[in-house]
C-alpha cells in the first residue's frame, strides 16, 4: 500500500509536497487551517490567526525566473517581480495544473501531530485535526510540516522604554494593509527589513513625516540592477557564487559594500550597515533612497526613550512628535502542534539536518520544508526539499546517522564560518546554490556539467555564467523535466518580453555621422602627432 | 529720480526681479495676478487660470544647493530636492529677507502694457491693471514679464483620432492635483515629460492598470545618481560641461546613452529615445523602472485610435481598455498682456535677444525674464536675467545693435547646430553654464578664474571640478556676496546633513582581519608562482 503523508499547510512549499508525494506515488493529505491555498500570498483585509499577513501592496523579491517551481514557470505575461494578488494565480495554476485540490482539506487545523506507540517501528504518526468543531484522528506513515516561518509575530515591547506610556497608535506590521491610515500622521516604523522598510516607503506619500528606525542598518539593493537587470539574475550566478565563496569573507564583504555603495552610498543616507561581516539579509526596495534625498522618509538610529507623544533617538535629545508607531520587528516561528521532544525551536533556530529532518529521530518521517532562508527565492528552494523528503521517505535516498546529522546540526548552530565566502548572521540563511546542488545530488538530479561540456556546451556556459534559475534543477535524474533545456535557453527572452513594450527603430545613429565621427578622429591624431 | 519698473508676475523670476531692481536703485511695482507670491510653486486645490498649477507631491528636479538664489541657501534642514510647499515656503523666506513683499500689488491683473506715445524717446510704457473690477492706469519707465513658459496648455486633441467617441473621462495634466481619482481605474497617461511620468507612477499605487504612451520615448534620470549623489551635482559641473561640449555631438550622445543604459537599458524598458542625437530634456523620476519592472506601469507607443472604452496602439491591434486618459502633452506661453509687435509668440519661439529683450524695439525697456529651460536650475537663471537686464535698464550695459540681435534670435530658430556638445531639439533649451556665464561677464561679475588660481586654489578647483553651484554667480563684481566662496566650500556638507541622520562607529574591518587578508594573499603569490 502506499505511504500515507500528512503535509501540513498549503502554502508554497505545501503544494510543492502534495505535487512531489503525487509524482513518487505516495498518498498526500494536506490540512489547510484556512479557506484557501497559497499560504503567506493570499492577500485578506483581516489578519488571521496562525498565518503570516501581507500588505495590499507586497511585490516579490525574487524575479520570476528566479522564483517559479523549476518545471512550471510563470506565465510570460508576468511582471519580473511579481505582485501578491499575480503569484497567489500562480500558485493556483501549479496546483490545478498537477491536480493537487483534491488531497487539500481547508479549514482544517492541525492540533497535534504525535507519535504512535510503535513509533520505533513504523515511523508513524497519529495527527489530530479539528474541523467545523469536530474533532478527527488519523495514522500517517510520515508528515511534512509546511508552515513557514512567518506565523508568529515577533514584538518584543520592552526594548522600548516608555511605550506604556504612549498616546499614540502603535501596532505590529502584520497589521498593516493599506497606507490609508498614515494619511498627515507623523509615523515611526521601527525596523528596516523588508516590510519596514516597504511600509515606510508607502507611508511617506500620505503622511506628513516618516521616520524609519534602524539599529543595524542594512544594505539596500534595487529590484533594478545592473543596467535594468532584474538582480537576483544577475546576482545569483554559479559563476559569481563560486567567486564569493573562493574569496575570505573579508575581501567578499569589501566587495559587496563597494556593489551596494554605487547605487548610493549608504553612509550618507544613513543606512550603513553596523556590521559588514556578518551579513544580515539585504533590503530589496526600488524607491527608499529617492524617498530620503526628498525629505519623504528620515532614517533614525535606535530608539532610546518613547513619551507620550513623541519619540527620542539615540543620536540627539530632540523629542520628535509621533502619531504612530508600526513595529517591524519581525516574525518567529513555532510549532503548537508538534511535541518539544519532536522539533524544539530555541533561539529562533530548531536542531533539523539540512533544515528539514529533526535530527535525533529513530525514523526520518517527519519534516520540516521551508523553514529556512535562502538569499535565493524560498519557493524553488522549498520545491527541492521535498523533491528529497520524498525519496527519503521512500527509502530510496538514506539518511546518515544520528550522530553524523547532531553533529551538522550542532555545528550550523554555533554559526562559525570558515572565512570564505558571505557570512551570514542569522542562523535559518543558507547559501543558495550550494545547499540546494547538495540535495539534488542526494537524489541523483544534479546534472554532470563536466560531461555535459562535450554534448551540450552552450548550455553548460549558460549555466554557469547564467542566472541560476530553477528549470537548471530539471535537467537530470529523478524529476527530471523535458521543458528544462528550452526555459533555460528562453529566460531572458521572458524576461524583457513584458518591459520591452515599445520599441524604436534604430535611428542611422553611427552612420549619419560617421563622417564627423572620422574627421574628428583624424583632427585627434593630428593634434597628436603635433604635439610628439 | 529712479526709473520705475513694472515686474508682472510675484514667482520666482518676478522675485528676483524685484530684489535686483530694489538694491540697483530702480522703483518695483510687481503685480500678481492671484492672491499670494510663488507662482508655479503655490499649490491650489483649484487650477487658477493663467496659473501653472500643480499636482499635491510636486518636489523640484534640480537640487538644493544647485537651484537657489545664488545669495540666499535654502535653509540647511531643507531635503536635497524640494517638495514643493517647502520651495514655497523658501521664496517666501526670500521675499522676507529682502522685503520685497511691500513692493507686490496682489489679486491685481496685469490687461495691457503698450508703449507710450513717446516711446522712440522715452522707452516708457502704459500698464493697464484690473483689481477687484478696476481698472487703473501707470506709466513705467521699464517692464520686465515674469510670466513664466507653463501659463497656456497644449492639449491638441485632434492627434488622437476617435477620442470624441471616448465614454470615459479624459483631462490635461493641469487638472490633476491626487492620485485618489485612479483608484482601481484603468488608466492612460499620454506624454512622457516630467508631470506625465510623475502622474503614472503615482497613479501605478492605486490603479488597476496604468499604461504610459510616449511617441519619443525619453532618457530617464534618477534624482539619486552615482553613488548617490544629487544628479545634478555630479552631472552639472564646469569640467564636465566643456568635456561634453568639446566633443563632437554623435560622440556626446554616445556618452550620454551610455550613462543613461548603466541605470537600467532604455530599450529593454520600452523607453529608448527615438531621437537620441537631438534631445529632449531628461525626466526626472526615481521611481518608473521600478514601477516597470514590476508591471505596475506598462509602456506603449503612440495611440493608433481611441474607441469608446477603450485604445488601440501604435505597435498592436489589441484593445486595451481604459477608464481616464491624462493628456500630459505640457504647456505653452503667451503674453496676452502685450501686442504681437512687441513680442510675437510663433512655434514655441519668441524673438527675444538672449531669451530675454525683443530684438527690435527701439528701446531696451521690456525684458521677459525665465522663459528659458535651461538643463540646469530656472531659479539662478532667471535671477542672473535680472540682473543683467537691470544693468542694460540703468544704461551701465549696452545691448548691441538690432541687425546683431535680430541676427543672433534669427540662428537660434533655426536651432542648427556647431556640432559639438548636446544638442537639444526644442528653441527654450540653452546651455546652463555658458548661458549664466555670457550675462555674468556682460556685467563684470564673472570671476577672473585663472588671476584666482593664484590667490585661492582651492576655490579654483572646486569651481571647474565641483558642481557648478550658484553662488559661484556671486564671487565677483556687482552684486557680489560676501558668504559666496563658504557656500561653495560647504555645499557638499551641507547635502548630506540632511540624509546622514544615523552614524555608525566605524567597524574594525579590516585590521581584525588583516591577518587573514595577508595570508590569502601570500597564497595567492604562492599559487602564482608555483604556476610561473
Amino acid at each position: 500500500m502506499a505511504k500515507r503523508v500528512a503535509v501540513v499547510g498549503a502554502g508554497v512549499s505545501g503544494l510543492a509536497s502534495i505535487k512531489c508525494c503525487l509524482e513518487e506515488g505516495l498518498q498526500p493529505t494536506c490540512f489547510e487551517r484556512s479557506s484557501d491555498l497559497g499560504g503567506l500570498w493570499r492577500f485578506t483585509e483581516n489578519v488571521e490567526e496562525g498565518r503570516a499577513s501581507l500588505y495590499k501592496s507586497v511585490v516579490s523579491n525574487s524575479s520570476k525566473e528566479m522564483s517559479c517551481y523549476s518545471d512550471f514557470p510563470f506565465p510570460e505575461d508576468y511582471p519580473n517581480f511579481i505582485p501578491n494578488d499575480l503569484l497567489l494565480e500562480y500558485l493556483k495554476l501549479y496546483a490545478k495544473q498537477f491536480n493537487l485540490l483534491k488531497c487539500i482539506q481547508f479549514k482544517t487545523k492541525v492540533c497535534s501531530v504525535t507519535k504512535c506507540p510503535d513509533f520505533d517501528v513504523t515511523g508513524q504518526w497519529e495527527v489530530v485535526t479539528l474541523r467545523e468543531g469536530k474533532q478527527s484522528s488519523a495514522i500517517f506513515d510520515a508528515v511534512m510540516v509546511c508552515t513557514g516561518f512567518l506565523t508568529d509575530f515577533h514584538l518584543p515591547l520592552s526594548s522600548f522604554p516608555g511605550i506604556n506610556t504612549f498616546k499614540g497608535q502603535y501596532f505590529h506590521s502584520r497589521e498593516y494593509k493599506h497606507p490609508d491610515i498614515f494619511k498627515d500622521k507623523r509615523v515611526l516604523v521601527v525596523g528596516m527589513g523588508n516590510s519596514g522598510t516597504d511600509i515606510a516607503v508607502e507611508a511617506s506619500h500620505l503622511a506628513k513625516k516618516v521616520f524609519l528606525s534602524t539599529t543595524g542598518g542594512a544594505w539596500v539593493i534595487s529590484r533594478v540592477f545592473d543596467s535594468g537587470y532584474p538582480w537576483d539574475m544577475v546576482f545569483m550566478t554559479r559563476f559569481q557564487n563560486a567567486f564569493r565563496n573562493f574569496l575570505p569573507t573579508p575581501i567578499v564583504s569589501w566587495l559587496i559594500a563597494k556593489k551596494m555603495n554605487s547605487w548610493f552610498n549608504h553612509a550618507n543616507y544613513g543606512l550603513e550597515p553596523e556590521d559588514k561581516i556578518h551579513l544580515r539579509e539585504p533590503v530589496i526596495n526600488d524607491e527608499l533612497p529617492g524617498r530620503i534625498i526628498t525629505g519623504k522618509v528620515l532614517i533614525k538610529p535606535k530608539i532610546k526613550e518613547v513619551k507620550e507623544n513623541s519619540v527620542i533617538f539615540n543620536n540627539s535629545p530632540k523629542e520628535e512628535p509621533i502619531d504612530v508607531i508600526v513595529f517591524a520587528t519581525g516574525y518567529t516561528f513555532a510549532f503548537p502542534f508538534l511535541d518539544e521532544s519532536v522539533v524544539k525551536v530555541e533561539d529562533d533556530q530548531a536542531s533539523l539536518y539540512k533544515y528539514i529532518f529533526p535530527a535525533h529521530l529513530q525514523k526520518p518521517t517527519l519534516a520540516v520544508i521551508g523553514l529556512i532562508k535562502p538569499l535565493g527565492s524560498i519557493l524553488p528552494t522549498g520545491e527541492t526539499q521535498a523533491r528529497w523528503v520524498v525519496q527519503v521517505l521512500k527509502g530510496v535516498t538514506a539518511l546518515p546517522p544520528p550522530h553524523v546529522m547532531i553533529k551538522e546540526v550542532n555545528e550550523r548552530k554555533k554559526n562559525k564560518h570558515n572565512g570564505y565566502g558571505l557570512h551570514y548572521c542569522r542562523a535559518l540563511q543558507a547559501d543558495y546554490i550550494p545547499y540546494v546542488d547538495e540535495l539534488l545530488t542526494s537524489i541523483n538530479a544534479k546534472p554532470n556539467l563536466l560531461s555535459m561540456l562535450l554534448t551540450d556546451p552552450r548550455l553548460v556556459l549558460t549555466i554557469i555564467f547564467g542566472p541560476c534559475s530553477p528549470y537548471q534543477f530539471r535537467l537530470a535524474g529523478t524529476g527530471k523535466w523535458e521543458g528544462a533545456r528550452k526555459a533555460i535557453m528562453t529566460q531572458w527572452d521572458r524576461a524583457f518580453k513584458v518591459t520591452k513594450t515599445r520599441t524604436v527603430q534604430e535611428s542611422p545613429f553611427l552612420s549619419e555621422n560617421l563622417l564627423k565621427l572620422f574627421s574628428f578622429l583624424v583632427l585627434l591624431v593630428a593634434v597628436f602627432l603635433i604635439f610628439l
